[in-house]
C-alpha cells in the first residue's frame, strides 16, 4: 500500500465482538430478570481485576449519563431500551466498553482515536479470551458464534472506522464508493449510526458480512477499503481545490473558521458542517493545528456532554449559546490562525 | 432638543459654498483657456497665506490621484470632466477644497467628522470672505448669489450631514424620513452621491433649497431634521432588538464581525455590508471600539485609496485580497471583541 496521510482523514477506529453464553437463552428470550443480573454478576466478578472497569446498572442509570453514554458511542439506544436486565462495563479510559444484556449477551467493544485495526482487535481479542475462559460462549462449529441476529453470526466481528471526507461527500465521489463498498461486503453509513446522515463528512466503514469469513480477512477487507477510499479523498481535496480555485477555497475556510470562532450561538447541526470546513482547512494547510484537537470538539459539543460539562441540564437554546462561547474560546486557544500564518497564506498565492 | 447620542449616528459634515465672479463668464462660457486659468491664478495668489493649500491641475493629475481624491470626496466627476479648465485646491489637512471651474467658477467646501454644521459653515464663510475682499461674486440683490444651475441661486449654500442609519434602513423606516424630509424642503440620498444606493446604510441629508432663506434658516433647518432622524434611529435600534431578540441580534453582529476579520477576499459592497454590521455592534455596545476608528476602513478600503497604499494599481481581484488583510489586520488591532468581551456578552443576555 502506498503511503497515505490517513492522519487527516482516518479519525477513530472501532472493533466489536457479538457474543452469547451457552448455558442462558438470548436476552430477549431470558425469562427472569435474576438469570439475566446472573451474567451481570458473573462477568464483572470475572472482569473485575483485568481492567479498572466501572460497572453501570442501565435501571439506576440517570437518564442523562445513559445519554452522555451513548453520544460517546459507549452503549446503544437498545442497552437503554432494555434497561431492565441491562448494564455495561467500560474501562476508565473508555476505550473499552462490554455491553451486557443488549440484543446479544454481551458486546464487547474497543474504541480509539486514529487508524489501527490490528491494535483493537487485539485489545478486545484478549477480554474475550479472558470471557471465555471460564463462561462458555454459545459456538457451533459450522456456523461460529451464535447471535440474536443472523447478520452478527460467525464470527460476531464489527470493525469499523470513522473516516473524515469532506472532499468525497461534497463532489459526487461519494455515490462510486458507497457502490464500490457494497461491492466488497462493506458499508459506509454516517458516523452518528445507521440511517444518520453524514452531518460533518464523517462516514464509517465497516463489514457487513461476519459470517464465513475469518476475522483476519474481515480485518484486512476493511483496511483495504479505508486506503482506498483515503486515497480518493486525498486526491479529490486537491481537485476541490484546483475547481474552486486557491483564494475562493482560502476564503470559504476562513470564513467558516470566522463564524465558528466568534458567533454567539450555534446549534449542533451548524456546528459540525463549519467543524468539517475548518477541520478540511487544517488538513489542507490552511488552517493551523490537528484534526485530533478538532474532533474532541464533535464530541464535546453534543448536547448530553454539554449537560454534563454544564453541572445541570441546559434547555436547547442555552446549550446552543454554551457550544458557541465554548467553542469561540477553544478554537481562539488552538491558534489555527495567527498574523503570520494569514501573512503566509496570502504570499503563497 | 433632548440629548441624542449623535457620536453613533452621524458620521461627517460637509458645507459648501457655489460662487462665480462676476467679471468672468460662467464656466462652460468661458472662451479660452487663458481666462479659465487666470481664474486659477487669481485664486491661488489669493489664498497663499490663507491655509496650506495645494494646487492641482486636473489637466495634469494622473488619473488614480484624481480617482482617490473623488473618493474622498475632495473633487467631483465634473471637475474631472472639465479638466482642460479646472483645478482644485486642497488644505493639507484635507478639510478645505476649493474646487475651480466645475459647473460654478467655485465650489468651496469644508469637511469634517462628527456632526458640527456651524463650525463647518464659520469656517468656509471665513475662506469666502477672504476670497471676497479682492474678486467681486456675481450677485444680484434680489436673488442672491448667481450660480450656473438655478438649484444653487440664492445662498449657494449646500449644508449636508452624513448618518449612519442601519435600524431605519433595515426596517420600513426610511421611506417615512425620505417623505418627511422632502416636505422640509431637505433631502436623504446614499451616502456615494446623487442616485447611489446607501452601501454601508449610510445616509446624506442636506438642504435642496438654496433661495429665498437665509444661510442660517437652512443651516438650522438640515440640524433639525439631523436631530430627528437620529433620534428616530436610535429608538428603531432598540426595537431592533427586540424584535430579533438579543441572542439573534448579538449573534449577527459577532457572525458579521468574525467574516469580516477573517476573511481571505472580500469586494467593496460586501465589504460594506458586514462593516455596517459591525458598526451597528459597536453603537448598540455588543463591540467595543469606537464607530470614528472603523469609519477610517470606509475611506481607505475604497478602490483608489487601495491603489495609493499599494504603491501600484491592483487589478480588481488582487484589490479584494488586499481588502480582507488589511481590514482582518486592522480590525484585530482593534480588540472589538476580547475574551473578556465575550464573557460580558454571554452574562448580560
Amino acid at each position: 500500500m502506498s503511503a497515505v496521510d490517513f492522519e487527516n482523514v482516518a479519525v477513530s477506529t472501532r472493533v466489536r465482538l457479538a457474543r452469547n453464553f451457552s448455558d442462558y437463552p438470548f436476552p430477549n428470550r431470558l425469562k427472569s430478570e435474576e438469570s439475566a443480573l446472573e451474567i451481570v454478576d458473573l462477568l464483572s466478578a470475572q472482569l473485575k481485576d483485568v481492567e479498572d472497569f466501572k460497572l453501570h446498572y442501565m435501571d439506576t442509570l440517570e437518564p442523562e449519563k445513559a445519554e452522555f453514554l451513548k453520544e460517546r458511542n459507549l452503549i446503544s439506544q437498545a442497552l437503554i431500551d432494555n434497561k431492565k436486565y441491562s448494564a455495561v462495563l467500560i474501562s476508565s479510559d473508555r476505550k473499552i466498553s462490554i455491553m451486557i444484556n443488549e440484543e446479544d449477551h454481551i458486546r464487547e467493544q474497543y474504541f480509539m482515536g486514529g487508524f489501527d485495526l490490528n491494535h483493537a482487535y487485539e485489545r478486545i481479542s484478549g477480554i474475550d479470551d479472558i470471557i471465555s475462559e471460564t463462561i462458555p460462549f454459545a459456538y457451533d462449529k459450522t456456523l461460529g458464534y451464535l447471535t440474536a441476529c443472523p447478520t452478527n453470526l460467525g464470527t460476531g466481528l464489527r470493525a469499523s472506522v470513522m473516516l473524515f471526507l469532506p472532499a468525497l461527500a461534497q463532489t459526487d465521489g461519494m455515490k462510486a464508493v458507497v457502490r464500490d463498498l457494497k461491492n466488497a461486503g462493506l458499508t459506509a453509513r454516517g458516523a452518528f449510526g445507521e440511517g444518520s446522515s453524514a452531518e460533518g463528512h464523517l462516514f464509517q466503514i465497516s463489514n457487513e458480512v461476519t459470517l464465513g469469513v475469518s476475522e483476519l480477512k474481515l480485518l484486512q477487507a476493511v483496511e483495504k477499503a479505508v486506503c482506498i477510499v483515503s486515497a480518493k479523498e486525498l486526491s479529490e481535496r486537491e481537485r476541490l481545490v484546483e475547481r474552486e480555485g486557491y483564494t475562493a477555497f482560502t476564503d470559504r475556510i476562513l470564513r467558516a473558521y470566522g463564524v465558528l470562532s466568534n458567533c454567539f450561538t450555534i446549534d449542533f447541526s451548524q456546528f459540525m458542517q463549519l467543524l468539517a470546513d475548518v477541520k478540511l482547512g487544517v488538513a489542507m494547510g490552511i488552517l493551523d493545528g490537528s484534526l485530533q484537537q478538532l474532533d474532541v470538539l464533535l464530541t464535546e459539543m453534543r448536547p448530553a456532554n454539554i449537560d454534563r460539562m454544564n453541572g445541570s441540564p441546559l434547555s436547547g437554546a442555552e446549550k446552543d449559546l454554551y457550544r458557541a462561547e465554548y467553542v469561540g474560546r477553544a478554537l481562539h486557544g488552538m491558534e489555527l490562525l495567527t498574523e503570520s500564518k494569514r501573512s503566509k497564506l496570502s504570499s503563497e498565492r
